[in-house]
């Protein structure tokens, strides 16, 4: 398949069958987004793999205190998409899916940021390949949902990807067309 | 070609060929690239293609201006890495390929800049594909090198990469073990 059509066949998901699948899948993800790019070569990110189900609660649990606080404050253009597509505080879904991936970026490499999103591009486009499906969830910021996994101080949690399989067929949502995004020689 | 295949062949690279290549194959990239998930699906980047020889000169011009400044900053590891790796100043790689892609991120949309590298990293893995190299370059921040292709205020230049031929075969650096990246349930 070339990577146009896993691209384009690439869609979010935010209902997932508690199916189990087998760890290697998630590794095999893990070994095609270390090969991104990065500052310095520093290779700035860190994934936690969560299987375990007591530490996905806690993580559920420390993820909703702070959606709280979020979904109360958010207001806006984010708001109203927000109850539109039915969301709320509530993330079931880091709970119900077999994994969890927590993906860190260590803040001491230069561009560790931009790297890490980089690593995720390709993380995602490789759970595509699995058949494996997510949606990037993130957190708000907080040291107390990275301190469920032990994080040291120096690692900022980018995102926390549920993944599994989906559990509804769905569509993917619409793109803009190339134009939209893209001119010659000016803006 | 797999995409673990794709992704452990593709390697940074700062030489290239003047040799042009059809337009055709990076707007396929950015329609790989703009397929890549966003916050509340605003797709809040912009990809302008430079081919203008006097345009590529402006914005080398506006580039080495700006890392003149940062170099005579710039110390610890980062410094060490650019006197081992003999990046200075100069960015002659702006000016000798046949294309630059200027990648803006839309300030204005949530997650602007993480969804804007996720597409970076999509629109990585299609170049390879298209058997075509850049390095991640990543412009000292200012304004004045988003003003010479007019890029509204509100639009964020977040890289600028140098797509052509690779002038030299070249080793890719070497990443870290997948273990050293990874770990189950805890940090």
């Amino acid at each position: 398949m070339s990577l146009l059509e896993l691209a384009r066949r690439r869609r979010t998901v935010r209902k997932f069958k508690r199916d189990a699948f087998p760890m290697e899948k998630l590794i095999k993800c893990v070994e095609v987004a270390k090969e991104a790019p990065s500052g310095i070569n520093k290779q700035p990110w860190h994934f936690v793999l969560v299987n375990d189900p007591s530490k996905k609660r806690e993580i559920r649990n420390a993820c909703e205190e702070k959606e709280k606080e979020l979904h109360s404050r958010v207001k806006g253009e984010l708001k109203e998409w927000m109850e539109r597509e039915n969301i709320t505080w509530k993330k079931e879904f880091l709970e119900e899916v077999p994994y969890l991936v927590m993906v860190f970026s260590d803040t001491r490499a230069p561009y560790s940021r931009e790297s890490t999103w980089v690593a995720v591009g390709y993380f995602l486009l490789a759970l595509e390949e699995e058949g494996l499906a997510t949606v990037t969830y993130t957190p708000p910021p907080s040291r107390d949902i990275a301190k469920e996994v032990n994080a040291p101080p120096y690692y900022r949690l980018e995102t926390i990807l549920p993944v599994g399989y989906p559990a509804s067929k769905g569509r993917k949502k619409e793109r803009k067309r190339v134009e939209e995004v893209m001119s010659i020689n000016t803006f």
